[in-house]
């Protein structure tokens, strides 16, 4: 158990400051510069334009976690088929935390040159505003810690389809803790979702899941919403001041990242890497996963910051989908029956979530 | 292939005179004596008890159909149980025709004693009245030859999944020949409908559906296409006279029905009826058979005249699934995790299309 593949749990995470991300950071610097002209009456077109480029953003920071979750998967995939790994999960999520911490300083020194230190991007805090920041990491920990028990009710197929659960579980804790609202189109697509995903995953064992334990079914749930709240709460601290620039504030998520994988590593695997040694079984492949790891946690940032769980949600359930098309290609996989369902119901559900909103 | 079960090919089909039949021709009669009232502007109160009078209407026929739809499969699946029975399918699809026959006539016979015989519920017709009944009836025919055909392509249960292209069909021969519009939210729950449908059927071998040939593909879409015209062109047929009696209607509905079954008998079984006789291999549940899809038919035909094809369909739709929670009971059948999620996506379909009603 010590030593296991990495998991795509650092999807439900946090977020930025590299590649995808500086330019978005560019990209909402000339957003904040257009800001005063929407601000005041001048000019409709100003606010239109306004409107058109934080739509734009919206759509950027999406089709970057629609793309990188996607071939996250694709990663893992791949890894199985070139054979087993041996390194340490921990380790893999403590340096994914690092990277996304190492990354997010880059981002903030290429704009403090070009911008100066200003009260919005200056990495110093106050003890207010840093309190709420291990939060989200330490609920990610009890739930990665909790994985290791539901395997003793469900195997790992069945927990596949359980995770759907995750998808209820966020428009909940969206609804409940952020107080959003979704139109009745809207919740009706996000059931539609969490059905079509779970569809598009059966296959002739799926069956099984229905014999899960009460324990299992509880601990299924529990994870969802810790993982559900655990997202909705990243949401809250990063949107509680919306000036704020995002690598500050996924900078200090990332932080409390490591320092709480730092304890998972030493709970589960400090035996094995004082044996083997800290990079025991890392391979090209585990060096691509962990850069994907760290991309794709630093996009899901990014959607919470301009966009919301929901459009993470939605982001993701897509490149669930996107993943098995392109292994049709990619490994020769075949798409069954129930795989084109799903993505039917899936893809209905997503335009009804879009014209949902406009109808509201 | 001479001697076969007896199929649900005849939901599909027409429609009125009996028990569910007579209790609805009544209300039809109220409805009518209150039309005046509602047709001056005397009193909104008028309209009001009018509207709700026409939607109670509705949703007893509705009801009546989706009982009856599905009390049908669940006889199948008793039939098949009780053992195998040797009775000839077409003469007991002449049968469910002679019986709607009479039924119609019993009811007309019980108008005619309380009303007298007006123009709208006399039995003689015009040659231009009479000339569009035959053709749904030989449309059914050539479907039901097709099916013969079909099976040397798609085994049994991959052509129950091809089957739900008959949603799709029915929604796009709606649109086109009747002319009538559904809003964007009631498309999506249409698609969503079929997709519900297939997936509350899928079990371990459904994906062999996916191996048939073109020529099986192309023959199950041109039998979508002649079930769906029927439907279709039957409601065109009964709605284009609205003050003509439904049973009347239904009487040379299914008075061309018989002939076209007695072409049928002809072709298939005539060696077969002639050898061992008509009532050959019939039992006490070949009745009961024969009677719920008559009451099925004239069911149909009430659903056409006071709603229309899209309601047959969710109707046709929900009863499958009623079906299924039924089996769980009666026959201690094991409910899968597609049929759970497949009726999550038909109920979420049956939502979406009453809101989108509201909302056009």
């Amino acid at each position: 158990m010590e030593y296991r593949r990495i998991k795509d749990q650092e999807k439900d995470g946090n977020g930025d400051g590299s590649g995808v991300g500086v330019a978005v950071a560019d990209d909402i610097e000339s957003l904040r510069a257009g800001k005063p002209i929407s601000g005041s009456n001048v000019a409709k077109l100003g606010a239109n334009s306004f409107d058109r480029s934080k739509w734009q953003q919206k759509s950027i920071v999406t089709l970057a976690l629609t793309v990188l979750t996607s071939s996250q998967a694709i990663l893992i995939v791949w890894s199985k088929r070139a054979g087993k790994y041996e390194y340490s999960v921990t380790t893999a999520n403590f340096m994914v935390e690092t990277l996304k911490c190492v990354l997010s300083l880059a981002a903030l020194s290429r704009i403090w040159g070009s911008e100066g230190v200003t009260e919005d991007n200056r990495l110093s805090t106050t003890y207010d505003e840093v309190i709420v920041y291990p939060i989200p990491a330490a609920l990610y920990l009890v739930k990665n810690l909790l994985q290791y028990y539901i395997f003793a009710y469900v195997d790992a197929p069945g927990y596949q389809i359980l995770k759907n659960f995750n998808i209820i579980s966020t428009g909940i804790l969206y609804r409940i803790i952020l107080k959003k609202k979704l139109s009745e189109i809207q919740w009706a697509a996000f059931i539609l979702l969490c059905a079509g995903c779970t569809t598009a995953q059966l296959n002739s064992n799926s069956d099984h899941v229905l014999q899960t334990p009460f324990q299992g079914w509880v601990m299924a749930i529990i994870m969802a919403l810790l993982s559900g709240f655990a997202g909705v709460y990243t949401e809250a601290i990063i949107k509680k001041r919306p000036s704020r620039n995002v690598n500050v504030q996924n900078f200090w998520l990332y932080v409390f990242g490591m320092a709480f994988n730092a304890i998972a590593m030493v709970i589960q695997d400090f035996d094995a890497i004082a044996n083997k040694g800290f990079f025991h079984g890392y391979s090209f492949i585990t060096v691509l996963m962990i850069l994907n790891h760290a991309l794709s946690g630093i996009a899901v940032s990014m959607v919470l910051k301009y966009a919301d769980n929901i459009v993470k949600v939605y982001s993701t359930s897509v490149a669930m989908l996107l993943t098995a098309v392109v292994s049709v290609f990619l490994f020769g996989f075949h798409l069954s029956l129930a795989f084109f369902l799903g993505s039917t119901v899936v893809s209905v559900a997503v335009y009804l979530h879009s014209i949902g909103k406009l109808q509201r």
